[in-house]
């Protein structure tokens, strides 16, 4: 008997080994005496989890030593404050728009600096991304943003752009809170990467920032001390008190990711493999049915997240409904575009998405 | 077989019964199919733990209508700076300076407004608390910061400043993270109140904001819209995604909170009634050693953080070791003022105190 299978876009399904562990250690983490929601954070026990934490996050995304990771809080939301706020030494930004994410994104940075739209994807309804030798990159910005996949709208970047060989030596900050963890990154490429931690590495109210060191220490005057990327780094993520029982939850995610293999492959990469495999089952099916549909070209649709709509929308309340009843859940779209959306983040097994696409076959059936 | 009891000043010990509850309920809340972790927050499962939790505070902490109840993150650090961010307007800000804490506002506030120290208890070490009659209040300042338990320096205030009578107009600002939910507040005096949970509601990474309606909106420009008070009320704190699991353990202390009952005292006066009970106590006892020392002055002592001294302080490691093998735990003192700390929060038991003053009686016995 398994758990349902949880679509939602975050905060989104944990591994069940993940929350047995939690569970069982909820009131005495090894001998302490403690559930590790009441240690002081300076204390030695917690000092050991945040350090295996952060050891292992570093070990699986293979992010290179010049590169801090930080753990702070307040989402990606906050981050489009937090990031201008610590970049953009008042000066000008270029960002690219491909959806919902980039697009709250730019519109936060104006607080901070002068924004420029160096590519979008709006004409396109967010259904393509725009090709990277068409951006008109400003040689004098501060940093160039793009949401390298965007949740809503179901297109993530393939490869990350190559800033240098478009003629910009301006460091690419990308936002990636919906796919961070499942495919490798190319850190030659980026400066700064920030990640809300409820999709695929925990529970809300951790961000993931992970930064060149020469980036830090040019935060603008009315950055928030407890926001300071450098202070912040300074203090091993412990200015403020940090979100403990979070950190604790995405380490159990990161050793659960160690563990994961899928034939040679081990960690990230198996995951990958996986979540290619997932993407390929649920985008076959969709496309070779008759009821169903996904708008996003090809080559920019999101393994992570796969928004799709019923070509007869008077039946979405009747799929949701048996969906449920399947123990398929919240596979209802974001407000804003409608629709269905299914998240499939690392801790969605392939048999999950199975069991999605045999309902869809079966509830096409049945209403044709 | 009683679990040790944790004196951590912050994270802090939970409620037992919240422990088991939280344990239990890990892989599936009430027949969801999905943890708490694992909940969209647009979703009524969660929003119903939401509306629970908020009902709930407000109704234990007797906040009237015209206050607003937000849940943030960042903590009391990150407050430091939001709160002149959203209330300054720019202008002349009143500090209370009475131990650490209030210290380290007042310094952070000066990145966005032109800060004066009303009064200080700097002169006494902080063992006092400066009469309220004595203050140097400027009748321009947008605000009048104080911080009403101070957990460094174990002082606290047993009744808020009525400013009115002090011929002030200006809002009441307190930072009563170390104390909140240990005691009724005055509402009439106050216009905004904030506290780290990881004290006494619940994890760290969740914040509690409670504003006065009048006072929102006013945001300096550079304050983030994720932490603008206004945008947070205006959505019912999911702007950003907001720290879910952490509401959703603080709503069950909160549940705690309302069944505890104390003769005919229930919620938060029994609390006050189990607290003062607590304090007399390990002062009582404190004060007729000849081992111990605890050098506030008695109307300023605070009821959740006790810290003393040992006249011998060569005596230091034995003390915390013998401690620990009782069971006793997290009562080294903070490191900038050295010595010992018990922090007597809510969730800290009348027998765990009597167990502190058993065993430091009879390592006073033991080395004298």
């Amino acid at each position: 008997m398994h758990r349902p299978y949880n679509f939602s876009a975050g905060p989104a399904a944990i591994p069940e080994e993940v929350l047995r562990q939690a569970a069982a250690e909820m009131l005495d983490w090894h001998g302490s005496g403690m559930g590790v929601m009441e240690m002081s954070h300076r204390g030695r026990e917690f000092i050991s989890i945040y350090e295996q934490a952060e050891a292992d996050l570093r070990e699986l995304l293979a992010v290179p030593p010049q590169f801090k990771i930080l753990f702070m809080q307040g989402g990606g939301l906050a981050e489009n404050a937090i990031v201008p706020l610590n970049l953009s030494r008042g000066g000008a930004l270029d960002f690219v728009v491909t959806g919902g994410w980039s697009q709250k994104s730019q519109q936060e940075a104006r607080k901070y600096a002068s924004v420029r739209i160096a590519a979008s994807g709006e004409a396109s309804g967010f259904t393509t991304l725009p090709d990277p030798a068409t951006w008109q990159l400003d040689p004098q910005a501060a940093y160039v943003h793009a949401c390298t996949n965007e949740t809503i709208h179901g297109v993530e970047f393939q490869r990350l752009p190559d800033l240098k060989a478009l003629g910009s030596d301006a460091p690419l900050v990308i936002d990636f809170s919906s796919h961070v963890a499942s495919r490798p990154v190319d850190w030659s490429r980026v400066g700064l990467a920030f990640a809300g931690a409820q999709k695929n590495l925990g529970p809300a109210g951790l961000t993931l920032v992970v930064v060149r060191e020469d980036l830090l220490g040019h935060a603008l005057p009315a950055c928030p001390s407890a926001f300071d990327y450098k202070t912040v780094a300074d203090n091993q993520s412990m200015y403020n008190t940090p979100p403990t029982y979070a950190i604790y939850i995405a380490g159990l995610v990161f050793q659960w990711l160690k563990r994961q293999t899928d034939g040679a492959l081990a960690g990230i990469a198996a995951m990958e493999a996986r979540n290619i495999a997932k993407a390929k089952l649920l985008y076959g099916f969709i496309d070779g049915s008759q009821l169903y549909v996904n708008k996003v070209a090809p080559d920019c649709r999101s393994r992570m997240n796969v928004p799709f709509f019923l070509r007869d929308e008077s039946r979405n309340d009747a799929f949701l409904a048996g969906a449920k009843a399947r123990g398929l859940l919240q596979l209802k779209g974001h407000k804003s575009v409608g629709g269905m959306r299914a998240s499939i983040y690392n801790a969605l097994p392939l048999a999950g998405v199975q069991a999605l696409v045999d309902y869809m076959r079966e509830f096409e059936q049945h209403h044709a």
